[in-house]
């Protein structure tokens, strides 16, 4: 209890070094106390009783697993740069009063900082509302670019599937006024792209507009001031049966049942031009100024989507609402529509792996004169591929390197470490990727193994004989066969033997 | 006022919101009631008050910074790879009691998240520490491993040197038992081919040890409970000079001023071999056992860094004393001696560019039956190096690409943005990078510019007669020349172009 004691003296010292921090010698004094304490206390006690863990709704990423986020990161990254897309980089906190009022009922899932004195601090929640603020404060109007860095949500985890409370978000988005559609069929195009490329099975894009659901919502008798909670409803309904969305919308929300049922019919209906074309000549629809926009756009935007030869994978669906506050116009989600990995004995159940849309006034709301710079981006959900493609690897046995060595530096008889450097060092010198056992009299056996475990094709073996000699044995390590190579032709001959 | 009034019934409301959160059906109408209120209160009211900024010691990377950190990530990564290191990533944040009491008097800048129910967090300090708790999570004895990740301390921030709240840090560590000074060794190779390679100019990586700092402690008559303190002072030489440290050892710390004069004597040794050889007959160093075992492993560490070739570079330094706690081996710092580009009006400041050292006890303090796992590590202090490096760029003027476009796909004539959009798919589904202006018909002046602008080498034209033709006009942009090329051999062409 002598420690106990100790802690609350310390806490107490702690206490009077907040309340007074004019004098800074009087503050280095109260330290140099604090850490006698401490040394007093004994370093040993008492510190293996925290728990072991990352937080909740966090992971730590393995060599191998991170071996199969940069394939992924990789495959994204080369269709955001096929589409002349530039990169960006935010900090992973913003001004808490950035994110404010940005995300609707969403807002209470934002992580805060501890007012240590100075601004409020909160994570960052996506990377759009850090773009657009982006945008605003360096006056840009026009820009197309990518952003690939983790987001934080303090929602419920559900690991399996692959929702996490830190998670990557890789955005691309194009800022600018342009003539209509073309940027929102890229991003559509990209999404294609991607998820074509990575090959997780079958896909759908479902794509809808903000304006067709606010026109739908007003001719279905929606109140101006329900439009944006109503929304939140619709988009329950991949995860609820319609029956369920409507008790909300009605019990919660206090919407009329009859509004309820007008929206239960158009929100079942989903399909190519030929139903845009139908719902234009919907006698409540057309009348809708909003409405008749979108669907204007939405048909444009189907013959530029022709074009790309991509529609076969893209659903005009009148249920796709989408959370978020911000967006104005396009609003689109892909999901999977079946696992590939049939093999497997409990398929991943992931919902959508991309999502994105129009978001015109966003930029607007940090201009200081209301300037608006019409967006629309994209975002591929990273994890949710990544726990599909984990899973694919672990049944298929593939073998995955998480290093990229070249060559392994090694020695059949002792005392040849000094041999084992100096090649080592020629070898770095020469850009070549090179491994040694940190022992100072490893057996050969050993470094044999180990470049069967990690993968290493080569080893380029020293002893007396060849350093008499000249040489040095290169052993490819899946064959066992051995050639000896002159000391001055072995860079050439293991990059010739390596490069593919 | 109306709309304070408002504001107030919202918190209120909020507050309300937050005390009764029993009832999912209450809530979900509080928050209805919430939203409608928001909406009657008019978005666009009194949302231009905040500051547009990012948070203090924060900043934006544009795509030309980013150009530019991606050349020196590219620079390291290559390095850790060359050196077999497989790369890890571990959370932003950490349990706050997984960084307690591994920091010393630097504890004070970790920044902590909000208690908002659940497990209390903080931003990591840097990636030592959760790399320990890593592997001692994960029960690994045996690891090389390189991580890249934005670390957080709550310092002043000086953002013109580069020192900044959020920054990088590019991270190699080995983690295992193994013969002494191997690896140490090899992470001081790995310093000197990093700072050689980015060509930031001449620079000087001292070593140290701090069982030789202790020992010196100890001879120089520090009692055991004042050395961690005292470390801390001897770390600010690079800033003060020795009479300021001076009293701060002696006027806040309490150590005698007899003791202070002794320390400042070895302090001010620094060179190499011969002067390890000294040390080692110092008739008060070479009776402490802990200043013996460290001088005996620096004179083996300097042995192998005459086998790899870089003593040259390298200082053994008993002034050198690195602030973090958790040291318990040899320690190093590489410093900038002077600016390459003195062309620049004002250069940068720069202090240290990297530092690391061995910290044996890290990972026992981890493991619930406190087993040992030795490490060492080296940091490279990617900010700093960046900062000298845009400034070089901005005097040279040297003109760097923000993209990697191929061919701008251009229109001579008009309404031929369908043709357009069919030739860009085409390209992009082969895989090259290409972009078109999002107009339906730009002016062919325009896209040349914007070629120009961007550094696009390649425009495709689409015309009326091409398109008759089968072919595609091929415009060189640096010389202007023009080839028509039949449209399906396009593709290979722009390849043949493009690859250098």
């Amino acid at each position: 209890m002598a420690e106990e004691a100790a802690v609350r003296a310390q806490a107490e010292a702690v206490r009077r070094l907040k309340q007074d921090k004019t004098d800074p010698d009087e503050i280095a004094k109260e330290v140099a106390k604090l850490l006698e304490m401490k040394a007093q206390l004994g370093g040993d006690e008492g510190k293996h009783k925290f728990v072991l863990k990352t937080p909740k709704g966090t992971r730590d990423y393995s060599p191998k697993q991170m071996a199969i986020r940069e394939r992924v990161f990789n495959a994204i990254i080369t269709c955001f740069k096929r589409h002349g897309a530039e990169v960006i980089d935010t900090p992973v906190f913003e001004l808490k009063e950035t994110l404010t009022g940005k995300y609707g009922e969403d807002s209470k899932l934002i992580y805060d900082l501890k007012d240590q004195g100075g601004e409020l601090l909160s994570l960052r929640y996506d990377l759009t509302v850090p773009f657009a603020r982006y945008l605003a404060m360096n006056k840009i109007t026009n820009i197309k670019r990518y952003h690939i860095a983790k987001v934080y949500r303090r929602d419920n985890p559900a690991m399996t599937r692959g929702r996490y409370r830190e998670f990557y978000q890789c955005d691309f988005d194009i800022a600018g006024q342009f003539d209509p559609m073309i940027p929102d069929a890229e991003c559509l195009k990209i999404v294609h792209e991607i998820l074509s490329d990575l090959q997780l099975g079958d896909f759908l894009v479902k794509v809808n507009d903000r304006r067709i659901l606010d026109g739908m919502f007003a001719v279905c008798g929606v109140p101006d001031s329900k439009f944006r909670t109503i929304c939140s409803s619709v988009d329950k309904l991949d995860k609820m049966p319609w029956e369920e969305v409507k008790n909300e919308m009605v019990g919660e929300k206090g919407l009329s049942p009859e509004a309820a049922d007008r929206i239960g019919e158009y929100v079942q209906l989903h399909g190519g031009l030929e139903l845009i074309e139908r719902l234009l000549q919907d006698p409540k629809l057309s009348q809708n100024k909003l409405a008749k926009e979108g669907l204007g756009d939405m048909k444009l935007l189907f013959e530029y989507l022709t074009l790309f030869g991509i529609t076969g994978k893209i659903s005009f669906d009148l249920s796709l609402a989408r959370g978020l506050d911000y967006y104005t116009g396009v609003i689109f989600e892909a999901v999977l529509l079946q696992q590939e990995n049939d093999h497997v004995e409990e398929p991943v159940s992931v919902g959508s792996v991309a999502g994105g849309g129009r978001y015109d006034g966003l930029v607007g709301m940090f201009d200081p004169k209301g300037r608006k710079v019409p967006c629309v981006g994209v975002s591929i959900g990273i994890e949710r591929i990544f726990s599909i493609l984990e899973q694919r690897v672990e049944a298929s046995e593939e073998k995955i390197r998480t290093t990229e060595t070249q060559v392994l530096v090694a020695s059949a008889q002792k005392k040849l470490l000094e041999e084992r450097l100096k090649l080592i060092a020629e070898l770095w010198d020469a850009g070549i990727k090179a491994e040694i056992l940190y022992k100072k009299n490893p057996k050969l056996l050993n470094q044999l193994q180990y470049c069967e475990d990690t993968g290493i094709p080569l080893v380029a073996i020293v002893g007396e004989q060849e350093l008499k000699d000249g040489v040095v044995k290169l052993r490819v390590v899946a064959t066992r066969e051995e050639v000896n190579v002159r000391r001055e032709s072995l860079v050439e001959e293991i990059r010739m033997r390596t490069s593919r």
